[in-house]
């Protein structure tokens, strides 16, 4: 299935970056978690009270999954930025005692630098996480945690998502007191699950005449749905729209009906318990429900992709979002598309 | 066109509510304003360092203004709470001098009272902005803001977002010692706006055959462009996607061709400057670009609504979701749908 006028295979590069993921997990526990581990010391000495987070795109996510590890596992309040307010309004809040994140897989977008230089003028703790040591944005930051996860050339990102979340656990852990070892099976875990390809083929048939996807979550596995509805937006063109559970039911249930398919990520721990009355609602008004979980959640639903069981809740997104990055690809390839390459995008967005 | 099985007319609820916010307006102006200035100065004097948001739905697209205004104005440092890790995952963290605002129209919802005792009880300064004094969010929070809209009957929330974020305005004017004049005119101009219906009708023939819509904005009025999309969603059932300018730019713009049309809200400031290469490459791509902002914005796009000039742009906002929530009204009226009860929706959302 070659293009006739490049002689390249559609998504060959985003197949084989996801395919790396088992790998730069690994690599991650064997060679980057000392230096995170030091790195979290270092930070914890400070006792920053409170953290703030920084990020666009696939990055922002990860933001995300770490704010609730945050919040849940190392009791400190946490927020996203809203970028612009520094970089457009100039705003000079007071950041003592603030730890300020800015999770990048470049390093070098222009507002993150400029808005993280900010937060160290400002008091801040600044930490930049990030795929390139050399970038623009590691410099301006007091500490740089570089999430190792290789050259990263296909449009979508992936491999540096997942790495990013890794990454992101163990500096929690770190700042905590953690072990880290919740996360120790992730490599060869990752890896089973990726191998399950042809089921996510399968599941990608149900889609590909879809208008629109509905996509929620709860509790640790809402920042995957969130990466989910991304990743499929940027490669199928599908408009997929990401509700927590509990939003969902405030207003845009009113969009889910038999024509508009739901994909529910549902932990297998606490965020999957509050997730149950939404499941129960949705299934109350027949929508076509495809659930990544586990078996018992996916055989009460209309299909899905059963996750590991016994994998400890807050490292469960690093294996969640693995079939639904496959099913971005199967179904963009299955629309005749190629998910290298979506029209319009760079790798490198130059935002200001 | 009434109903022929009811006698009810399609809309006539949310119709005449939208009508009500220049009064409201007012009352808040003349009844209110005196009683929010005294809470401010009792919550200054405690000398806030950080600020949490907390809400859902509409009331959640209030706070992120609040955000902006307390990031901006006020300069402290503020995020909105992922609710669920407080009620799912019972995360404590220490809240001493964190002020937790909660806003919600109904004050019912049992997750945001939890969440906001549990605050309480972590030493947080706690604020309930609301539509019902009477509510529970208000009886557990130690200062409560009443918004005065009188009571909402249409599902999907008009007149008490304006009310909200006129509220949080003016909270924020009384946390800094500021007088809150750039809000003198709103009714006025409020009224001004709402005149102008037939121009959001001719406006709403674009979007009745629509399949998606992307909204986008920056800054002061990307909280619009996530309420404007979540009234879509709710009413017309479109899958209206909103995107910050520089998040749209980072995968999402591969979404949008001539067949998805797009709305930017332009703040006439510095967001809206900000937003200038956005719309430049919105333009470039060919997107049919409607825009709610100045005339001269109007003009260089495909379509759109002209606001007053000279509005302060913190108060933009204010103004900037009137003609969204008429063009959510006329959307669903020329689908044949009624705005006043979108399915499945219940006013008070019982989520846990």
């Amino acid at each position: 299935m070659s293009d006739p006028q490049t002689g390249s295979v559609p998504g060959r590069i985003m197949a084989a970056e996801m395919a790396e993921q088992p790998a730069v997990l690994q690599r991650i526990l064997d060679e980057g978690a000392p230096k995170i581990r030091e790195i979290a010391a270092g930070i914890a000495a400070r006792s920053p009270r409170f953290v703030l987070l920084t990020a666009r795109g696939t990055s922002d996510n990860a933001a995300l999954y770490a704010k609730y590890l945050i919040e849940i596992l190392l009791g400190r309040p946490a927020g996203l930025t809203s970028m612009s307010t520094t970089t457009a309004y100039g705003a000079k809040p007071d950041l003592t005692d603030v730890l300020v994140i800015t999770v990048s897989q470049s390093g070098g977008s222009p507002d993150l630098v400029a808005s993280t230089k900010a937060a160290r003028e400002a008091g801040a703790i600044t930490l930049a996480v990030t795929n390139n040591p050399d970038s623009p944005l590691a410099e301006v930051s007091e500490f740089h945690i570089d999430v190792l996860a290789g050259p990263e050339k296909a449009l979508p990102a992936t491999k540096t998502y997942t790495a990013e979340l890794l990454a992101l656990y163990l500096l929690v852990e770190g700042l905590r007191g953690g072990d880290g070892s919740a996360a120790k099976e992730l490599p060869g875990l990752a890896a089973g699950v990726l191998a399950r390809h042809a089921e996510v083929r399968a599941l990608a048939e149900r889609y590909r005449f879809a208008q629109r996807l509905v996509i929620t979550s709860r509790g640790y596995g809402y920042p995957t749905a969130r990466e989910a509805a991304l990743k499929l937006m940027e490669t199928t063109y599908i408009p997929a729209t990401p509700f927590s559970g509990a939003d969902l039911l405030h207003g845009p249930l009113a969009m889910v009906d038999n024509v508009s398919p739901v994909i529910a990520v549902v932990p297998d721990g606490r965020g999957g318990e509050a997730l149950q009355p939404v499941l129960d609602r949705l299934r109350g008004r027949g929508a076509d429900l495809v659930v990544i979980g586990q078996q018992a959640q996916v055989d009460a639903a209309s299909a899905g992709f059963a996750l590991p069981a016994g994998v400890p809740e807050e490292v469960q997104p690093i294996l969640e979002i693995l079939p639904l990055q496959q099913l971005a690809y199967e179904v963009t390839i299955a629309r005749g598309q190629d998910p290298d390459a979506p029209r319009a995008l760079a790798k490198v967005t130059e935002t200001h």
